[in-house]
């Protein structure tokens, strides 16, 4: 193992971006406003008034609601760690003062359990949740620490850690229902040094899939906290939330009451007890549902819930970086092959099945019904780049961009107001995001990832610095012990242009390592003019570049070939077979009914088809698009016909534009398809 | 409107039929028998001897379950119409006798109401049935009266429906929730001679979408007879019946809890009630659901509940045919192109969404959710055979033929004792036929047409002897005045060989109308081994050939060509897009995975290629398999890869094989598909 890499602090880059600059600011002023509104709208704080107030009872919204707020102090102290923002401030320091009144004297704190069903403490790890907001106040607290410098929530969240700490494993021997609080620990260890929150983490993924407390559990919900109790008390009733949705990963998809694929959270889900198991008396665990069917080092593929196997495997990366387990680092990379070459889409979005919004089999990947949740594709960004820190290698930081671009910025509206928590790859008009309010899921954790977006750009180690995004702007950065400044001007993703402008404070000399994107088609770099060979083929990218020399200030221009390319998936994927798609750059297009006039369906495209790409600013606020011929079947003939032999099918050639995936369902509602038939 | 032809009574036609035998005596001596035992197993005879016996509650099962007992009459009494069964007579008779027995005074008959609610009779037209059970009395009545000469049966069935005239329109003024009553009283008129009768079905066919009556039921559930209370009691309880289960559209399908695809079974659907509507205080009645949404000369598609609606539509061309209302037989025409040309399978099975079992919109003909159930599938032919009757057309008797062996014999299994409810076109391995005992629908649907299959074969009218459907055997009819005796061989549906021996008691002159199959390449005739010049183009098929002449004593050989066609869709079917199917003669051909190595999306077929049909004794109880050559992708190159740019994909030749796909899913189960990928 290499030393790991060092992402930057928030405050160490300027984001000054043509693409990003829109979609960060409406993250600010839109979408992290809404989300602090709603927090008072579902009753969010006033579940922390109320156990600071002493009070029993009452309640309200989901029983994971704490881990909205914490979610949300969070995502503004990213913005605080790169704005000033005095309002902003005081209104998480009024948040934070507020938790930590609520937060009990032996550092326990949840407003269910403490309003609800104070003597059930973790009692039922499975579903209840306790660990899972813990770890989004362990993060929240590092990420106000980090931008601040105060210890309000950090102190809070260590109370809490101790505690969990006392608990685990002397008195309980468990993992938690839903991991989040393992990648959390390790943060927290990082900006307090100290090394038994690490060993918390490091207990917690080696405990999972060797106990079979979920199962006793399971089988004993009389004796423990159930959502049973949750869906009887007046939080249950009155939340705004639906009744089984659960946590980010909740099922918010009106579709699912129609039909077309039957929606389920999980099995900690009350909907699915309606739906599914009525006439069960305990419906069955599935312990590969939260990755506890095994030990971590014996589980050979990604199973379950997505989100939670995402956190999870970031959580263990982190853990194998941090003990040197080579070993583990090497399993966990076997279990990202397995992801990336059986049970990924396309755009990288991952879970392919709305049911239990999980991992399902090799090579099963629907696109109609994908879920490919917005959350679990951000989870694979967290787990990707750590996956990058503990390696050094470009495969991981080239699926975060992917990933970014194609399976999170989908999640989207252009405006920022509207969200699709589930991802399909093709629709017959009826998919839309929704907005934010039919549930506190997706769009929290769109809000944070948009809003710490400068960590993703650059690493750090003793000998090098990274380029890893192309994403325009400034950082101040240290390399080697010198003070390196690097500016960024970058076409991305609508041209391959890179133009980095680099200023040591005082000449030095170490690997400047730019990742070669694997959709580059060439790729050519110019120091100050002068070209470089790299001895970089672009057919071995993802990879990184190294330019290794003394460095004092320098200008360096980079273009990465982009082309269209006409993609097909493995033999294997039922839902694609015959089918291709359309790529260009880091973007995955696709073609939406109000570009056309037939049916979708009817579209065919030869691969070799030539296809212009222009820039168009007057579409979906500025894309480039892409332009080429496809065959559709004549109509001739089949007035009155329902059923013919297929003699020669006439087919006749039309015009089709290709948009990027991203920005679909901005237009008129109607059709898309990112795979389409192959001519 | 021509003469209208008649039907032969069963026993005047003697079935020996290669195809057909074994297919009828598991009919009679498996699914019959086992029907019986059912009566006694699910206490439907029980609630009969309650009612006769003065009890009050104790109902057991469905709320019609009732009409279980006169479906078994019904195809029972085929059978007694075509041989001597003295146990099987007494059997029946028995059963009769309790029925007697149970009938009230005033001929009102319906155990539900009669143990449960009796002062709710007539309360709720919408749900509860009491015209569809009736429907089914009387049905089973005129088969018994016809079968034996007995007027046990048929003396129940007039005091019941005299009972219903007296009630209808006077006292209530409204259709039923489900049709079946229409068609049974037009049988009920004919055998009675009462033209009352028909009035009273013409007056169900005309009410139908004239009054808001089912609306207004469903906004006043507290004033009438409602499911609510039948879930309530016992009998709702301890049923073997599934809650919700529909008649015989009952949803039985096992994979319909795994979210495949949400199982309801109609807007009187109490599961529905529960999956779709658990929030709603009273769900909204959608008329079109059971044909009410406007008057029927008013509507132009098929929608709705595909049993209800070829309930519907046979009852209203009964009326039409016996009332000389040409009109209204026009407009049933035009329904059924709009069927047979936007929303019907290419195996004729019809009604494509399992929600609500019904039509959905032009074109949208899913295949792997495909529902086209069994039930509906035989509604078509009971619709198809009154208007050939009507209007002697082939194009009916042609979809009968395609309906039998492609949409009502897939839903039985070889040996006769699984049934499939819905019938896919396709299957990743899940679908499998189930056994009776989950529900008492198609099975018994299927029973009374196998058992009554004599009356599709032959009509006559007063100048011609019309030859409908292939199959070996016997008849003795009246043509013209005249006993004419006709033996017929078949090689159907193997080969297009069929031999008609013609004995006429005197030589007399008439037509012999043969019907010339939609499927036939070319059509030849001799008679006594002479070529006849029938200047008739099979490109004008289905049609009739008519070979008017005196007949006396003749021997007429027909040979219809049969070859491999392969078909396509319409280019708006969405499902078919790109795909092919294959047929030969009457059959529509599938791929099953144990016939393959590779999964089936992996097959793609070119339309041009030559497939050879052979014979084969050894594979599913005899059928004549398809062989020929298809493309699969080469997988070279495919390691660890997910997604590649298409470049010129390399495929390699091999072989399929094509089974009939009634016969699918008769052995190891695996994916099944009609439609292949077009190379």
């Amino acid at each position: 193992m290499n030393d790991p890499r060092e992402s930057p602090s928030i405050g160490d880059v300027t984001i000054d971006d043509e693409f990003f600059r829109p979609r960060r600011e409406v993250n600010r002023e839109v979408t992290i406003e809404y989300q602090y509104e709603q927090l008072e709208a579902a009753g969010t704080l006033d579940n922390f008034r109320r156990v600071r107030d002493g009070e029993r009872g009452g309640h309200s919204g989901m029983w994971f609601q704490d881990s909205d707020a914490y979610k949300w102090i969070e995502a503004a102290s990213y913005v605080l760690a790169s704005r000033d923002d005095d309002d902003l401030e005081a209104r998480v320091d009024e948040v934070i003062d507020l938790i930590a009144d609520a937060q009990g004297a032996d550092g326990y704190l949840n407003t269910y359990f403490d309003l609800e069903v104070p003597d059930k403490r973790w009692s039922n790890l499975n579903t209840m949740h306790e660990l899972y907001c813990g770890g989004h106040l362990i993060e929240a607290a590092v990420a106000h620490y980090r931008a601040t410098g105060k210890e309000t929530l950090l102190d809070v969240a260590r109370d809490f850690a101790d505690h969990v700490d006392e608990m685990f494993p002397e008195q309980i021997d468990g993992a938690p229902g839903h991991q989040e609080i393992e990648l959390a620990l390790i943060k927290l260890a990082a900006v307090t040094d100290e090394d038994r929150y690490r060993d918390l983490a490091a207990y917690f993924v080696d405990v999972r899939g060797t106990t079979d407390r979920f199962a006793w559990e399971n089988d004993h919900r009389e004796e423990i906290a159930t959502l049973e109790e949750w869906e009887g008390d007046e939080g249950g009733a009155e939340g705004d939330g639906e009744i089984g949705a659960d946590d980010e990963d909740a099922d918010s998809d009106g579709d699912a009451e129609e039909g077309n694929d039957d929606a389920e959270g999980g099995n900690d889900d009350a909907a699915e007890e309606n739906d599914e198991w009525e006439d069960a008396e305990v419906e069955p665990y599935d312990a590969s549902y939260n990755q506890a069917h095994a030990p971590l080092r014996e589980q050979d593929a990604v199973e379950g819930h997505a989100v939670r196997a995402m956190y999870y495997f970031a959580g263990a990366t982190d853990v194998a970086a941090e003990t040197g387990d080579d070993g583990l680092l090497a399993h966990l990379d076997d279990l990202w092959e397995n992801m990336t070459t059986r049970r990924m889409y396309v755009t990288g979005g991952i879970g392919s099945q709305h049911p239990g919004e999980r991992f399902t089999i090799d090579y099963h990947l629907p696109n109609e019904t994908a879920y490919a949740e917005t959350c679990a594709a951000i989870g694979s960004i967290f787990w990707n780049q750590r996956l990058f820190e503990a390696t050094g290698d470009a495969k991981y930081t080239d699926l975060i961009e992917w990933t970014l671009y194609n399976a999170v910025l989908p999640g989207v509206s252009l405006d920022g107001r509207e969200f699709f928590y589930d991802n399909p790859l093709a629709s017959d008009g009826d998919s839309h995001r929704e907005g934010w309010f039919d549930c506190a899921c997706c769009p929290p954790n769109v809000a944070r990832l948009l809003a710490s977006l400068e960590r993703y750009l650059y690493a750090t180690d003793d000998e090098a610095l990274y380029v890893n995004q192309y994403v325009g702007g400034r950082a101040e950065l240290s390399v080697a012990g010198t003070a390196v400044s690097i500016s960024q001007v970058s076409d991305l993703p609508w041209e391959g242009s890179v133009t980095l402008d680099i200023d040591a404070a005082e000449p030095a000399t170490f690997a400047l390592r730019l990742r070669v994107p694997g959709w580059a088609e060439d790729v050519s770099i110019a120091v100050d003019g002068e070209a470089v060979d790299t001895a970089v083929d672009a057919a071995d990218a993802p990879t990184y570049v190294t330019l290794d020399r003394e460095w004092a200030d320098a200008e360096i221009s980079v273009e990465f070939g982009m082309s269209v390319e006409v993609f097909e998936a493995h033999p294997d994927v039922a839902a694609d077979a015959g089918r291709v798609a359309l790529t260009r750059g880091p973007l995955v297009y696709c073609l939406e009914g109000v570009d056309h006039d037939r049916p979708l369906h009817q579209y065919a495209i030869d691969p070799t088809t030539d296809f212009a790409a222009t820039h168009r600013e007057d579409v979906l606020d500025g894309v480039t698009v892409l332009d080429g011929e496809a065959t559709v079947p004549s109509l001739d003939g089949w007035d009155d016909e329902l059923y013919r032999p297929a003699v020669e099918t006439a087919t006749e050639n039309v015009s089709i534009t290709a948009v990027p995936y991203y920005a679909w369902d901005n237009r008129e509602p109607g059709e898309m398809a990112v795979w389409v038939r192959e001519a």
